[in-house]
C-alpha cells in the first residue's frame, strides 16, 4: 500500500551524483578516518590540527567558503555558504573532527586508524562518531552544488575538535561568534537510529542536576564500641535521607519533584510502545537480574520521559579489606536527577535542599552542594524542522522516521539554542552496537549512503519551506 | 558516718610496706617504662623481648616462678607459686608489657619512654596500658611474700607482649598450657575507673556481629544517562536496606533482634543513673551537635547495656571530586551490631540475613558475609569474685567501688571464660582522659599507690573466703 509520506522520493539528480562519486566519496572519508585525531591526547595535537585543515579543504572542494579558526584547545572549522539569499532560511550544521582514543588496541580486529569494510560496515576509529556523519554534510553540499549549481539555504557548518572532551571552548567560541553563526535551524548528526533501516529523529534529552551531599558526625571516627548508640551514625543518617527519595512504587517522594513534569500525552507514548524494542536484550546487556523503575512505565518511558533521582557514589568510614570497629566521622553521597520537560535544574535543586533538611536527623550537620546541572530538552515535533527531516528520511529511507528520546544530555544542544535562539533537529546515521567509545566502532555503509541523501533532502525541503 | 563497709582498712603490714618501698617501687616500674616494646614494630622486637625478660626477673626477685615463653609472636611470660595448698583457689592475672606506638613524637610534652611526673600524673607510654598496671600485681605479691611469707591464694601471673596488636597468638597459647592457667578465678588490670578517687567494677562488655553487605546491579558501571531510571541501582538499593534497620525511635527493627537481650532490672539502671555521669562532656568530646540513639535510655545505657546496628562504612560509584554520571555496578557496606547479654552473635546473623533478603529488591543481587563476631560478657555480681573485689577496693580507697560497663569488646575476656571455664574480674585503675592510645599517656600516681593496696587486699580477701 502507497501512503502519501510513500510517495516522497530523492529526487534523480541528487541520487545520480551519489552514485557516480560513491568511490570517491568513500576515499575521500577514508583519508579523514586515518587522522587519529585524539582530542585527549596531547601528543595528537598535531593530528587534530591537521584533521581541521583536512576538513577545512574537503569544504573548500565542495564549494563552501572555509576557516580554521584557533581556540586555547582544538581548532574549529567554520565552513559557509551565503548565495541562497536573505529571506531563504540559514542552517547550522554541526559536527565533530575529534574522535575518542582507540585503546585498548588488541581488542580491534583491524586497525583503528585504517578504515576496512566488512559484512557492509565500515570499521574505523571516528567511522560514525562523527567522522562519518560530519562528512555526510560536506558532500550533501556538494551534490547540491555540482547538480544545481546552488543551496536552496543559506549555510554554516560548525565542526568542533574537542566534543570527546566536553566541548570545552564551544559555548565561549559560539557566544563570541554569534553573528557568523546566527542560524534558523540547527542541525546534529551524531547520534543513531533505533534500529537498522528504522531513520530516527531525537526529540528529547534528559537534564540533570548533581549534588553531594555530606553529613558530618562526629569530629574524628570514634570507636563503634565505646561510643556506638549514643552518638548518631553519620553513614546510617545519610541511608535514612537518600532512602526517602523514592517511594515503594519507585516514584521520587521529593516534594513537588514532577510538578512541572509534562504529560508526553497518549499519543507519544503509543509510539514508544511501537518502537521494536527487545526488553530482554537490554536486560541482558545490563547484566542485571531484573529491570526495574518507576511503576506505570515501561522502560524506554522510565528512560525517555520520567525523571530519575540516582546515587553515583557512597563513599564512609572504613572500605577496605575485613572488619574495623569505626563509627565514621562523615559520610559522603553523589546524588544525581535526570530531568525531563519541563523541570528546572534550579527548582530542583530547591527541592532537593528542603527534602535532605526535613529528613536529616538531629544529631549531624548535612550539607547540600549543586555540583552541575543542564536542563532538558524536547523538540518542537510539529514546526517546519521537523516536518523538513521527516520528508528527508523518508525520501533516503523509504519509511517514516521514528521519534526516540534519549535519557542523557547533549549540552551543546542546550548552548545552541541558548545563545543562537534556534530549533535544533538531531537527525543521526549512527546504529545500536556502534561501539561509538569502544574498540571495532563501525558505521553501516547502507546508514551512510542513505544518511548522504537524506541530508542533502533535507537541505532541499528546508529551503522549499521558506 | 561510718558505715559497715567503711569499716574495711587495708592491714597495717601490706600498707607499711608499700609505704616504706614507695621509692623503690616507681623506680623499677620506671625502669620498664623506659624500655620502647612497641609490639607494632618489628624494630622494636628486641625490645619486646627485653621488657619479656624484665618482667620474668622482676616476678622472681618478687618471690614468683616465672619462665618467658616464645611464640610465633612476642613472648609469654607466666609467673607461678603454688604454695597455698591445694585447697586455696588460683587466680590468674593477666596483663601486657607490650605498648602502642608513640608517634606522633612532636605531641609529647616529656619523652615517651622517659618516665616523668607532673601534677600527681606519671607520663609514659605504658604508663597506665598497661605496664603500671600489671606491675601492681607482681608488687602485691611480693607485699604479701615480704611481709607474711606466703600467700592467701594460688596464683599465676600471664603477660603478653601482644595486646596492641590483636592478642594474635593468646588464645593459642592458653588452649596449649589449659592445665598451667587452670585457675578459679580471672583478674584483669586494663581498664579505668568512672572518675578520680571512685573505684570501678567493670560488669560487662559487649559483643560484636560484624557483617559486609555487597549488592550488585549491573555488570558494570552505566551511563546514568542511558541507562537511569529502568535499571535499579544497587546504591539506592543498598541505601534503602539500610533505612530498615531502625524504627524512628532509633530502635532496631530487625525481627527477633531483641529477643535475647537482657533486662537489667531497676536496680541496676538507677546505679548507672546514680553515676558522675557529665553528658555535656561527653557530647563536646564527640564534637557532635547533639547526642542521640534509642528512646528510652540514657546515654550510659545506650553504651552499656543496649545493642547497636552500626555502618562502619559506604562505598559505592564515583567517589573523587566533581561530578561523574555514572549508575553503580556495585554498592558495599560494613554493618555491625554491639551485642548485650544474652545475644549471641551465630544468631544475630541469621536475623541479618533474613531481613537483608527480606528487604532486597528485585534487579540486584545482595550477600551478607559475616567477617567477625564475639560474644557479650556480663559479670555475676554477686559471686564471692566480686565481693572480694569490692572489699578490696573499699579498703584501699575508702569508698565502695561502683559499677561500670563498656560499650566496646575485650576478646581475651571471652577466652579466659570459654577456656579456662573461670569467672572473670575486671578492676582497672586508669582514669578517663588518661591517653592511652595517645600522645602525654599517663597514670595517676594517687590511683598507683591505691591500686597496689587493692590488689593486694584483692588476694588476701579471695584466700579468707576459700
Amino acid at each position: 500500500m502507497l501512503t502519501a509520506t510513500n510517495e516522497i522520493t530523492v529526487p534523480t539528480d541528487l541520487d545520480r551524483f551519489f552514485t557516480d562519486n560513491e568511490a570517491r566519496i568513500r576515499d575521500e572519508l577514508f583519508e579523514l578516518l586515518r587522522i587519529p585525531s585524539v582530542s585527549a591526547r596531547s601528543e595528537h595535537n598535531a593530528d587534530t590540527t591537521r584533521a581541521a585543515e583536512w576538513v577545512a579543504a574537503s569544504m573548500r572542494a565542495a564549494g563552501l567558503q572555509a576557516t580554521v579558526h584557533r581556540t586555547p584547545g582544538h581548532p574549529v572549522v567554520v565552513g559557509e555558504w551565503r548565495g541562497a539569499g536573505a529571506n531563504a532560511p540559514t542552517v547550522l550544521a554541526y559536527g565533530h573532527y575529534d574522535v575518542q582514543p582507540a585503546e585498548p588496541l588488541d581488542l580491534w580486529t583491524s586497525p583503528p586508524f585504517e578504515p576496512t569494510v566488512r559484512s557492509g560496515k565500515i570499521f574505523a576509529r571516528g567511522s560514525v562518531d562523527d567522522k562519518g556523519q560530519l562528512f555526510l554534510h560536506v558532500k550533501a553540499v556538494e551534490a547540491l552544488l555540482r547538480t544545481r549549481g546552488t543551496l536552496p539555504v543559506n549555510l554554516v557548518l560548525l565542526v568542533e575538535g574537542e566534543e570527546e572532551v566536553g566541548s570545552e571552548h564551544l559555548s565561549d567560541f559560539v557566544e563570541s561568534n554569534a553573528k557568523l553563526l546566527r542560524a534558523d535551524a540547527v542541525v546534529i548528526s551524531d547520534s543513531a537510529m533505533f534500529a537498522p533501516g528504522l531513520p530516527s529523529l531525537l526529540s528529547s534529552l534528559r537534564g540533570l542536576a548533581y549534588f553531594q551531599i555530606d553529613v558530618q558526625g562526629p569530629t574524628t571516627d570514634l570507636h563503634s564500641g565505646s561510643y556506638g548508640g549514643a552518638v548518631i551514625n553519620p553513614a546510617m543518617a545519610l541511608a535514612r535521607i537518600l532512602a526517602t527519595m523514592h517511594d515503594g512504587s519507585g516514584r521520587i517522594a521529593i516534594d513537588g519533584f514532577y510538578d512541572r513534569v509534562l504529560d508526553w500525552g497518549e499519543k507519544a507514548r503509543e509510539e514508544i510502545r511501537d518502537l521494536p524494542f527487545d526488553e530482554e536484550r537490554f536486560r541482558e546487556e545490563t547484566g542485571t537480574p531484573a529491570l526495574g523503575g518507576e511503576a506505570g512505565f515501561s522502560t524506554l518511558e522510565r528512560l525517555w520521559m520520567r525523571p530519575t533521582c540516582e546515587i553515583n557514589g557512597l563513599l564512609s568510614g572504613y572500605t577496605g579489606e575485613g572488619a574495623k570497629t569505626v563509627l565514621p566521622s562523615k559520610a559522603m553521597a553523589k546524588v544525581s536527577c535526570r530531568l525531563v520537560p519541563d523541570q528546572d535544574p534550579q527548582q530542583i535543586e530547591q527541592l532537593m535542599r528542603a527534602h535532605v533538611e526535613r529528613f536529616a536527623p538531629k544529631g549531624i550537620t548535612v550539607t547540600v552542594t549543586h555540583l552541575h546541572g543542564g536542563r532538558p530538552w524536547r523538540a518542537n515535533l510539529d514546526g517546519p524542522l521537523f516536518d523538513a527531516a521527516r520528508r528527508a528520511l523518508t525520501a533516503a529511507f523509504g519509511r517514516e522516521p521514528v521519534i526516540t528520546g534519549e535519557g542523557g544530555s547533549i549540552p551543546v544542544v542546550g548552548d545552541f539554542q541558548r545563545i543562537l535562539g534556534a530549533p535544533v533537529l538531531l537527525m543521526g546515521f549512527g546504529l545500536p552496537g556502534e561501539n561509538a567509545h569502544a574498540p571495532n566502532e563501525w558505521m553501516s555503509e547502507e546508514s551512510f549512503t542513505r544518511g548522504l541523501r537524506a541530508v542533502a533532502m533535507l537541505y532541499q525541503e528546508l529551503g522549499a519551506k521558506s
